[in-house]
């Protein structure tokens, strides 16, 4: 089987999925007899291409990495993302462009787009699965196609799926887990007596916190990625107004220096607990002992702990590595075995 | 579709694997319109029982529960597990006799069995997955069948399914893990300054070590784990004799508290890599510090961190909870979950 595949978001994120898919290009054909082409490409500042006899990917990459314009690689006259995933005539349509995540906009009309002229659609953005889960998986359905985001919650370490595949027929009862690595890095470096200003330049400077830290500090990322778990997980809506969520701006030194002495930590934790029912979800700041599995998540390591009705506290860690975990790399992982588990079927 | 269902072994396991289909029996119908009957029986000392009508699976496990002989349910008169695999009709068999663990039998025997006679075979026993992986795979996809065993490694906790299904064109490079509960006690214990020999105790006290705890404290447990995982991940033979295990009876008070007093401690850790081709395992008490994964691993918690070329150090874990992990109840589920899987196709 040939797919054509359209990239509608061209940045680090999607720019690590091409070269994952021409790395593993040979793979996917020798154990799926599977081939692709890109037929689309939308980016943010440099021009939008359409070819539906498949672009140069190579020669794309080399362009907008320099700096330069992808139109003249385009047989169409295309001027936005819309028009490129019209024109693509691709079967896959992968979403990573800017999101807005109050509206999931504007992911969400591509998706509804892509969906409605019979494309898959995967994206890494939790945008469009916080405000558009159940819609977007009911139009998929009702054109036999997948709406896929492994992506979106531990940066591209493998957790829808684990849910999917590995706990079939299992109830989740709770979940608890650490999901933004920017306050779990701050809260690292406070605990060696660097205070919250230096630690959160240094987030900045490794490029992990923006010039405003407050999405990341006040726990407004977290917040989010609670939702696409509750939204998924259990079917449920919940946006991050709803979690009320308390960041880590109140955690002092002398409060972490005390854990510390008793041997406990504070921890940014995201929790949520289905009772009778009903969803309680939250976003806090808590003091975890050594016994918690969060305990050693320490600096940019993320995770989550999932408790069912068959397997009780069945944790999923992604430990930092310096440089290496949770960037563009891994989650291109994700977007490319949301990719594979649709084609392999 | 209807399934017929052969319990070949009918221990803790297999009995709670019974419970668990009772209990989730309306799920199954109402998601994947699946029903079951269970056609066969074998026990160890409660004798054999056949009826492709369907045998009365309640009145079997009372009759096993106090004692009794279930031969009265039996429509066949079948003295041994073969004639019951064979009589019985089955489209699925579960194995799960004690097993020899040098050789795999009876196992082997059992799932060839099936696997010829077109069952799926589904096992929670190590031996026939070390002993016969490449061969029983082989042959159930030459029957267009399954041979599945996701119980074998962390007790039920999905492990397998998550490689197979949620790492897709993922190359392993390494794992490391926690194993075996009992060592994981006994260390724990010792860390509390009880002695090696009261921690033995303490666990032949609550039954997950055998009055001779060679087995377990001198590292064969573990070993043909990772032998299980080595054979399948990587498809590559490996026997427990070739790692040559080193166990926790050099282990000394004096050791545990000097790693204590420098935040660190000793885990029993299985580990395995791929290097130029060639696989390199081990088995062996190595201290770890609060940074590995391992370390807040204590008690009966088991756990792997899986290296790959797309996503450095993921990690799964189950967590202790007294009286409740890595018992019969989560090693049904590996079970029950594979047939999930299996059925759902």
């Amino acid at each position: 089987m040939h797919y054509n595949l359209a990239l509608i978001g061209f940045g680090n994120v999607a720019r690590s999925l091409a070269k994952l898919l021409i790395r593993k290009r040979d793979l996917l054909k020798a154990k799926h007899d599977v081939t692709f082409s890109f037929t689309g490409i939308s980016t943010g500042r440099h021009g939008f291409a359409v070819n539906p006899n498949g672009l140069d990917i190579e020669k794309a990459l080399e362009l907008v990495e320099s700096g330069k314009d992808i139109f003249p690689l385009s047989t169409f006259n295309v001027q936005d993302s819309l028009s490129v995933i019209q024109h693509s005539q691709a079967n896959i349509m992968f979403e990573n462009s800017p999101v807005n995540t109050q509206t999931g906009q504007p992911a969400l009309d591509h998706i509804r787009a892509a969906l409605n002229l019979g494309m898959h659609a995967i994206t890494a953005n939790k945008g469009p699965v916080v405000h558009g889960y159940r819609e977007l998986t009911k139009l998929a359905e009702s054109k036999g196609k997948k709406f896929r985001f492994e992506s979106t919650v531990l940066g591209g370490a493998p957790t829808f799926s684990v849910m999917r595949e590995a706990f079939p027929l299992a109830e989740l009862e709770s979940f608890k887990g650490i999901f933004n690595a920017t306050t779990n890095i701050i809260l690292s470096r406070m605990e060696n007596e660097e205070s919250y200003e230096e630690a959160v330049k240094y987030c900045q400077s490794i490029g992990v916190a923006e010039t405003d830290p407050t999405n990341d500090v006040d726990g407004w990322d977290a917040a989010i990625k609670v939702c696409a778990l509750v939204t998924v997980l259990w079917d449920t809506s919940l946006t991050p107004q709803e979690i009320k969520p308390i960041g880590i701006r109140g955690i002092t030194p002398e409060m972490i220096a005390k854990a510390k002495s008793e041997n406990k930590r504070y921890k940014l934790v995201c929790s949520a607990e289905k009772v009778n029912g009903k969803i309680i979800a939250s976003v806090s700041p808590q003091l975890v002992d050594s016994t918690s599995p969060l305990f050693g998540m320490m600096n940019s390591s993320t995770g989550v702990t999932f408790r069912t009705d068959v397997i009780l506290d069945y944790s999923i860690a992604l430990s930092e590595k310096p440089g290496l975990q949770g960037g563009p790399v891994e989650t291109a992982y994700g977007l490319f075995a949301d990719f594979v588990n649709i084609v392999k079927q």
